[in-house]
């Protein structure tokens, strides 16, 4: 189990040993999982997640344009609502940031962030803003989903099939480019350098102004197409280990079919040389917000009506082992270590 | 207007005007008040609200224990649904620590958590946590209300009685101790030291486990006996001039009629000389969580019903004017200044 998740076993321990109300049954789903979903008494119930993205551990403040913090704050965020096929309404942003970016910076995030609040359909209902030393962002967000359609990280069973929503590697191929490009790209200004520039830039995208699959989450929810789901924000192999945790199974996964990022064959000479690994990207690469879940065989034909089906792509199968493996073309096989994002990893 | 006050409505007028959902049906309350509220669909209203206690601006990992961390960051996140009248149900915790305080910090810090969450009554629903280089608090608690029964800040009327729920200034004067007592009471081991340490203890708590009015809160909004209320988080003289700008009034406060902390006789000596203004402190010290509230003189007479009526004090009324002023005995009046906390001022 990786680091993080241990963390939440632990204090999920100190709250259930410590409280009185251990079953409070408004509580449809409490914590471990992407959000979670309280009974409002009406036919809907409300799920909510909360998300933090800190300067100097989720971004840089030198290299990440402000309008993309305030963008990709409130789009991660949300995505865990996707994650568990929830409509996103509202959100509550928690913003402590230092004096000296109470000016122009401000004034940018907030236009990334009000970009993301249109494009989603969700309203900003509170807050809080507070100075810190670095800036420092909590959003929590509130949606709603029909009673008891919310999507799980425990359902998969054995023998279902597992599937991602789209390209993995995306974010980390735009992330790596990031950092490189501070040292390569600064003072070319001839012809050739600005359409260098512009292929960087639509590859810098997925990390910047991600996309997240709300519609498709709502979809698979509403017919309950997804045993289980969750949104690939560590990357697949730390995600899928935490679904078959939670799920009490194993899987297999086949890595031709896990669909990768292409690597730009002038890529190399871009960045001054750097060569990346599009397979371990696509494994291990964070923020990609892509959807993994798992679907009944019987269920998998229904697929072909799921909004943006074609981007949709089976990677393996549920198994009743606790193990996930890794099946290579020439029939060897290894265990997927969980090698994604974990901040607390040493 | 305080800087904060500035920065809330800057973010506010940047979602409006970039927003298509501009009249939100559900959302009863957005940004500005203690809390959001949000029609359920049920009989119910939901009230939300998020607060945020970090290391180097609301406390000092080396001066304030971790379970006074814990305790006191659930319960003044859950002072702004009281301060509405709701019943506080659900919490999220975003935690961003560094890897050095995952070990006894941690533990103590939950055991404080834990503590809090049981006498509020209240479930931890969800969270998220990451290494951060400082420590970083932010809660969101979940409440409910009866349907439009939750009590504003902008309903205050000239002719209100203007209430507070008990004596103001007494976090100051704990935090005052715990900054000097570092000093002086470091060392001290024999019997007289022991007895000081003892009171100097009991006058740590509400700076340390501070007590917040929810039943009171819930009273008053339950009979709609408050017009406006919120909670005295900043210090008097910051909130109540929030409370008079939201409903358009003024206010004039009697000083005598404020109820004070009082300064032991031994403390200037406990404390190595230390001098405080008792009325200073009642006027503009922060952290204390005391309603301020609102009441037509026709209600007056049913607060004698109110849940802890005896510590309750009419301190003012409200008056037609926007300035907020101080009615000294000798009959010279002057402005009440916003003094207490504001994290952006210089």
């Amino acid at each position: 189990m990786d680091r993080e998740s241990k963390l939440v076993e632990r204090i999920g321990r100190a709250f259930r040993s410590g409280s009185r109300r251990t079953h409070d049954t408004a509580l449809r789903l409490g914590i471990g999982d992407d959000a979670a979903v309280i009974s409002s008494g009406g036919k809907d119930d409300w799920v909510l997640s909360c998300d933090a993205f800190l300067e100097g551990v989720h971004f840089l403040a030198k290299t990440h344009p402000a309008d993309s913090v305030g963008y990709k704050s409130l789009v991660r965020a949300t995505s865990d609502l996707a994650a568990m096929g929830a409509t996103p309404r509202y959100f509550l942003l928690t913003l402590a940031i230092p004096a000296s970016r109470t000016g122009v910076w401000l004034d940018e995030f907030l236009n990334g962030m009000v970009r993301a609040a249109r494009s989603l359909e969700i309203v900003l209902a509170g807050g809080d803003t507070t100075k810190s030393s670095v800036i420092s962002i909590s959003i929590t967000v509130v949606g709603e989903i029909a009673r008891g359609h919310a999507v799980t990280r425990s359902g998969a069973r054995p023998g279902n099939i597992i599937y991602v929503s789209g390209t993995l590697g995306r974010a980390q191929l735009g992330l790596e480019l990031l950092l490189h490009r501070k040292i390569k790209v600064r003072g070319h200004r001839g012809g050739r350098a600005r359409h260098s520039d512009r292929v960087l830039q639509r590859l810098l995208q997925p990390h910047l102004y991600p996309k997240i699959q709300v519609a498709l989450g709502i979809w698979l929810a509403k017919r309950r197409m997804a045993s289980a789901m969750m949104d690939i924000s560590d990357g697949l192999s730390t995600d899928l280990g935490r679904l078959c945790a939670a799920s009490g199974v194993g899987a297999r996964i086949f890595p031709d079919l896990v669909p990768r990022v292409t690597v730009p064959a002038k890529f190399s000479n871009l960045t001054g040389g750097l060569k990346l690994d599009a397979l371990k990207m696509a494994l291990h690469g964070g923020e990609d917000y892509e959807l993994l879940f798992t679907v009944s065989p019987r269920n998998v034909k229904h697929l072909r009506a799921a909004p943006g089906f074609s981007q949709l792509k089976a990677i393996g199968e549920v198994t009743r082992g606790k193990s996930v493996m890794l099946m290579d073309k020439d029939g060897t096989k290894q265990h997927l270590e969980p090698r994604g994002w974990d901040p607390f990893r040493g």
